[in-house]
Parts: structure tokens; C-alpha cells; sequence
């Protein structure tokens, strides 16, 4: 009897349910101040206005059950890599240039070797994002984790100057889209890997960690802030991702991009469609910009050492037409309001 | 047999270890970056500078077991206090002005009347410190999370004036000392408090939520910024947070007020220096200032419906003199080098 999960909803997390868990949420936490900010909840990072120039972008996330392969694998210097991409990766989104990270680590009782494994692991990834580890909680808690278990969360901040704002507003038809590699699934769809991949070489690949896209992202404000007009951190949710950049939009993606063979051997498991919501798919971001500097971008890119093609583009679409056509590797149809 | 622990130590955490895990932590992490801090790690507050007037204060913070309580009474709806409490009162003590909160909440599964309280709680410690919640993680994790437990973690943000900030450098001698009663134990030494308060009346008293001090120590910013010299959130450590402002003063400290009646059920079982160093004596936050304007001071916590007094006074000393000396309820020495 096959009793392998076929979906991500099957791996034990209602995305549903969370979805409604956080517009409830939404309900009880939004104040007048909330209108204030220069991007909410809803993007990728939310932008407090410290004066008419600069505001301050802030992100939170953690590493969600790529922890537990760590802990499986008694291999524990790279999810720190992780946690600090997926907040800071969050952060270049909305055009931040990353500054600080503050880490929350919780463990039943501290091992030396695997604590500083951990925090060597922060550590790297902070240099790689540039940000600088401003503070952190290290919470002893016997009673709450097990032996060996623990978890991690982040918290990163970055400047961003009015001029760079990236929201995704200005996301217009015939915009271009740059795909940037990914090396793997990163730190997303892991209840659902887990299970799909349960022993072999691959398992230990499921933990290659997160590219960190900050030092490119941060040079491409530099040269073209005023071209660039979106950016998508491709995380849970996998493609849909692009949805929360702009709802009058639609995306024409060829996936040209080498797959991560771990993406192709879940591929082999999972409905294709189901697939591109959960996985990035071989893109760990999204670059929309003016047609004229999209062969700049991808350079900037290869030139940082990372793999990246112009895939596609944008075209004018209702909010209810509002759909991504994937091509290439694989045909997909995403619609925004499936 | 009496197996209660007598010291916080004894109840499962080693204070020893982590700090030295926390020595490490440090060396691994400093950059030439973190000269540029007007407060680094080692204050309550890590402060980055924006421009030359206003800095970002940051704080992450956790509730620790407090929250295996909240569990077990099956009441969820004031431990988000106690997580926003953590995160605000450690971000004035440097000055700061407490603006936006994020949450990490790390569960099982999704309960939705569970998640809701939490959430609610979170938003209430949200208003009474006057910040907006701008962002959160909320993450499924049925295979690290059993059942009904869960953890929360906390960053907050607030903005700090060039002018107002608060490291505690300009304590000097005969400052006066003024404590701000706390609600209970807050959140600090549960690991303890649990083993010693194991069933009764009392051990639902220990969820008492944590007091938030922000709105009063705004208005102090706005009316006394130039005289005020410290601000000290009692936490884990107790009285020896104090220490952590100035390293050439003493503290000569008269403790009047009135005692919580659950610090006094755990001092009748712990030796009372061991209490001063893990919990916070009934004083949950102290502020030293220059003698001519400490009546004010009082005033403008009584008048924001908390108890406060004038308690004590500061007094030069070398580091290796460095004591805190504590009369009236009790009698106390407690040194900085023991």
C-alpha cells in the first residue's frame, strides 16, 4: 500500500486552514497606524517610515522541518544559512538593503558542538547577506524540546530608501522576467519532501542550503532601482509567489533553468501543477524589470556566480484572469484564484 | 524525600554553559560593523544607527516555559502579553520608542481558538506598549510540535533619538533609584517556579501577565531625557540586571514595595540571595536618574496606575567593588563579581 502523501495538504499542514487562521489575524491586529507603512503584511517584508526618505523593512521567519533533517543528520552548520536567507531574502524584496539579524534559538539543553555548529551557520549566512548579527535569544527550555530537539527563528532589518521601494505597483505589461537559480528546495515544502524522499543520498541533498540573493539584489538598487519594478523570493506557495506582487498582471515563464535533480525526483511523485505550488521549481527568485536592462540583470547575477536567464514576461490581465503559463521543463497553468 | 530544586540551576538550566556558549557566540560574530552600534549586544537593546540622530533599537525575545503553564491551565489568551512584554520593556531601557513587533509562533497544529487567544494576547501587549504588529511567521510543524504544544518568539522595533539614548554610561554617584512594581514573576524563572509551585491557587497566579512599562518611560523620554541615567527591565538574573548599566557604581536599595504574594510562597524555599538573582524582588523595572527630578519620576508611573518609589541610591565604586546592597524586605548582598 502506497501511503505516500501526493500533496502538500496530505503531509499534514492545512494551508487552508492557516490562510483563514491569518486573515482572522489581519482582523484583530490592523490599527490606524498600519496605513502609515510603506508595505504591510501582505508583501514580502513590511516598510516602517523613519522620515520621508527611509524606512525601515523588517521580516520574521524560521527553517520550519528542515530542522528536523539537521537533527537527523547530526549535521547542524548550514541550517543557520537558511534561517538567514529566508528572512533576508524576504527583505531585498521590497528593495531593502539588509543591515541587522537578531536569531531566537530554543533547545532542550545546549550542546556545545551542535550550538556553535548553529550559530556558525547564522553567522555565514549573515557575511553572506551582508547584515551583521545585532543579538539573539538562546532559551534553555528542559521541558518544552526534547534531547536533541530545538528551533530557530529569525529576524532581519533593512534600510530602505524611498527611491527603491519595490512593491511590485509598477509591474506593467511586457515588463521582462529574470529567473535566478535555486539549489534545491531551500528551507520550503519540507513536511512534504520528508516523506517523498525517506533514505538514500538524496535525503542528505534535501539539506544543500539556501541561496542567499542579497549582494546582487542590493547591486542591481544601486545601478537600476528605477527599472526594476518586482521581485519574488520564491518560497512556500512556490510560483504563486509572483501573485503577491501585482493582481493585474499575468506571467508568460519559459523554465529553462537546469532543475535541481532533488526537484526532478519529487516531480516523479507529485502532480506537476501541485508541484509549482509548493517547490520553487529551479528559481529561488523573481526579477521583473524594463525590457532594456534585463540582459544587465541576469549579468549582475551570473556575475555574483549564480545561474540566470530572462524566462519570460509580463502581460496586462483582470484580477480574475490573472494566471502564470509555465513552459518548458514542464507545462503548468497556475491561476491566481485556484 | 524533598526533591524541589533550591536554585535555578538545580531546575534544569545551566546558566554557566550558556553564558559561555554566549562568550563564543560573540567571537564568532563580531564585525568591524558592529563598532558603528550605539548599543551592541550586551545592553538591553542592540541600537543601529540610521543617520546621525536616530538609531533603530532591536530586541528578540521568548515567554520560556511560562508558556508550558498557559498549556497546561488551557489559557492562552494573556502569554502574547507576556511575549510583547519581553521584547517593549527591554526596548526602552535603552531610550527607545517602541514601534513595531513580529512574531514567531511555531505550533503542531493549527487550533484555531488556541492560535486566536494567542494572537489576541499578542495584539493587547501590542497596545498597552503602543507599537503595531507589522509582520509574523506562523509555522505548522506537526512532527516537531506534539499535540497542544507550541513556542513563541518576539522581535520588536522602536526608534531611538540621538539625544535620548540610554546606555547607562551617565549613572553617576548619588543618582537616586527607582523602582516600578512588577505583577508576579513575570517571565523569568519558571523553570524553577514550576518545580516549587506545583499545584493550588497559586500556580494560576503565575500566568499573571508580564506589566509593560513603555507608555510611562515615553513620557519620561518627552519630559526628562537629560536627566534620566538608566532604565533596567528585571529579567532572567533578577536584582544582578543592574549590573548591566554601569560597571563603576554600586546600588544601595531599600526594597519597600509590596511583595508579590507568589515571590514570597518561592522565597520561603529558596535562599533569599539565590532569589535576588533569578527573580525580580516584586520591582519589575528600575530607573535611575539625577536626584532633583526622582519625585516626578514616581509621579509619572502612579499616574500611568503603577507602583512606584524611590528606593535607593548609587554610589561610586570600582568594577571589582561593584555591589548591589539590598534592605527592608530583605537583606541582601549581591556582587558583581560572584
Amino acid at each position: 500500500m502506497d501511503t505516500k502523501p501526493k500533496t502538500y495538504q496530505d503531509s499534514g499542514v492545512d494551508i487552508e486552514k492557516a490562510d483563514r487562521f491569518v486573515g482572522r489575524l489581519k482582523n484583530l491586529a490592523t490599527r490606524k497606524g498600519h496605513k502609515e507603512l510603506w508595505s504591510g503584511a501582505g508583501g514580502y517584508a513590511s516598510v516602517y517610515p523613519v522620515d520621508g526618505n527611509k524606512g525601515i523593512a523588517l521580516t520574521t521567519d524560521g527553517v520550519g522541518t528542515k530542522l528536523l533533517l539537521a537533527i537527523e543528520q547530526k549535521k547542524y552548520d548550514t541550517i543557520g544559512i537558511d534561517l538567514v536567507a529566508m528572512c533576508a531574502n524576504d527583505l531585498i524584496c521590497v528593495g531593502a538593503r539588509p543591515q541587522a539579524f537578531l536569531d531566537y534559538y530554543a533547545i532542550g539543553k545546549i550542546n556545545d558542538d551542535v550550538s556553535d555548529a548553529i550559530i556558525k551557520g547564522i553567522v555565514e549566512g549573515c557575511d553572506q547577506a551582508g547584515m551583521l548579527l545585532v543579538g539573539g535569544e538562546t532559551a534553555e527550555m528542559p521541558d518544552l524540546y526534547s534531547h536533541d530537539h530545538f528551533d530557530l527563528a529569525g529576524f532581519a532589518m533593512g534600510v530602505v530608501q524611498k527611491s527603491e521601494l519595490i512593491t511590485g505597483d509598477k509591474i506593467k505589461a511586457n515588463d521582462l522576467v529574470i529567473g535566478v537559480a535555486s539549489s534545491g528546495i531551500h528551507s520550503n515544502g519540507f513536511s512534504l519532501a520528508r516523506k517523498l524522499i525517506k533514505d538514500g543520498p538524496m535525503r542528505s541533498e534535501l539539506l544543500t542550503p539556501t541561496l542567499i540573493y542579497c549582494k546582487p539584489v542590493v547591486e542591481l538598487l544601486d545601478k537600476f532601482h528605477d527599472q526594476l519594478s518586482g521581485i519574488a523570493h520564491i518560497t512556500g506557495g512556490g510560483w504563486t509567489n509572483l501573485f503577491r506582487l501585482n493582481k493585474q498582471v499575468s506571467f508568460q515563464i519559459e523554465n529553462k533553468i537546469s532543475m535541481p535533480k532533488i526537484i526532478d525526483t519529487l516531480a516523479s511523485q507529485v502532480d506537476i501543477t501541485e508541484m509549482y505550488k509548493t517547490f520553487n521549481m529551479g528559481i529561488g527568485l523573481f526579477v521583473t524589470a524594463q525590457a532594456a536592462i534585463a540582459d544587465d540583470i541576469v549579468k549582475v547575477f551570473q556575475n555574483a556566480g549564480f545561474e540566470a536567464a530572462t524566462m519570460g514576461e509580463v502581460s496586462e490581465s483582470s484580477e480574475s484572469e490573472s494566471k502564470i503559463e509555465v513552459s518548458g521543463n514542464h507545462k503548468v497553468l497556475l491561476r491566481r484564484h485556484d
